[in-house]
């Protein structure tokens, strides 16, 4: 399977979407409300949005510059990587705390797999998640001001998941605006 | 220590060192011979070259798009990252091999260090190597088509380390055109 190719298909597919639902002019005059509330950011971009935060998974993350990689041990057993916005990479870069508004950080990660070819490497194998830290100091000023979100397979986890995210890193690494990652030269 | 700044600071001054000497015209018409032959890529760019294949730092590798993670064992014990420039990013795209000419790829990699913050967790501590694959079917054609340069703080290792290169990935993965990493979804 080419995961390259599925990613590269849904993202202009996405936009496509998108650019027909703006310039759509045959909606109604006065929409009907919807019967449930839809988070902000969901509804800008008709995207899966996590639960308490309404975060979704920015176009384009996949491109965004590398900020550094992990493991994580069993029965996670997972590799990582993250990646940042230019906000955000630019906020590294100078070193400055806390990052701006509009700073984004996306963590992916996979099973970790013995490589087939060089067994004394590990490599990634099937994606698990994709987290998402979004800075809003004004919208999220209740959770230090980073909006979360969790996503499996596209889909945001659920709301129990996500209440989590704000006390684990305010807890551990609060002079540090909350962010784990660190640059990897 | 800011390594983000330091690797700033050093790109833009080496831009200016090479804009510097390709506007100064203060230089004698006829340049003495060098005592010893020059590569190619390292005259060009004036930086430290490998041995056997004349293989350089690429310019601004470290904003290019991640390709992979994986680990090594110990007793190297070492994160890694592999990044591709924008020739390579198309070529797996597509999925075709072998990589046309101009493709690169740079393995960052770092000794594996447990997390202060989150011990289930391993992050990249110092920085060890950087190693670099040149698509060049003509230049290269003895070595599948790929020059390689392995370097560290900057500088090449010596010939011998660069001898062990084609003969591993040739050995071990001929049929992905001597490429061990794969695209990471």
């Amino acid at each position: 399977m080419n995961a390259f190719r599925i990613a590269s298909l849904l993202v202009p597919a996405m936009l496509a979407a998108t650019a027909l639902s703006a310039s759509a002019d045959d909606r109604p005059a006065k929409p009907a409300a919807p019967a449930t509330p839809v988070p902000k950011a969901a509804k800008a971009a008709d995207k899966p949005a996590s639960p308490i935060y309404g975060v979704t998974l920015p176009d384009g993350y996949r491109q965004w510059q590398m900020i550094g990689v992990a493991t994580e041990d069993a029965p996670l057993d997972e590799l990582r990587a993250v990646v940042g916005n230019s906000i955000a990479v630019e906020a590294y870069r100078l070193g400055k705390l806390p990052f701006p508004d509009g700073a984004m950080l996306v963590k992916l990660a996979w099973k970790r797999e013995r490589s087939k070819e060089f067994p004394a490497a590990t490599v990634p194998g099937h994606p698990t998640t994709v987290q998402v830290m979004v800075k809003d100091a004004k919208r999220y000023a209740q959770s230090g001001g980073w909006g979360y979100g969790r996503f499996i397979n596209g889909q945001p986890v659920d709301a129990a998941q996500h209440q989590t995210c704000f006390a684990c890193h305010e807890s551990l690494v609060k002079d540090r605006d909350d962010v784990f990652t660190r640059f990897a030269p």
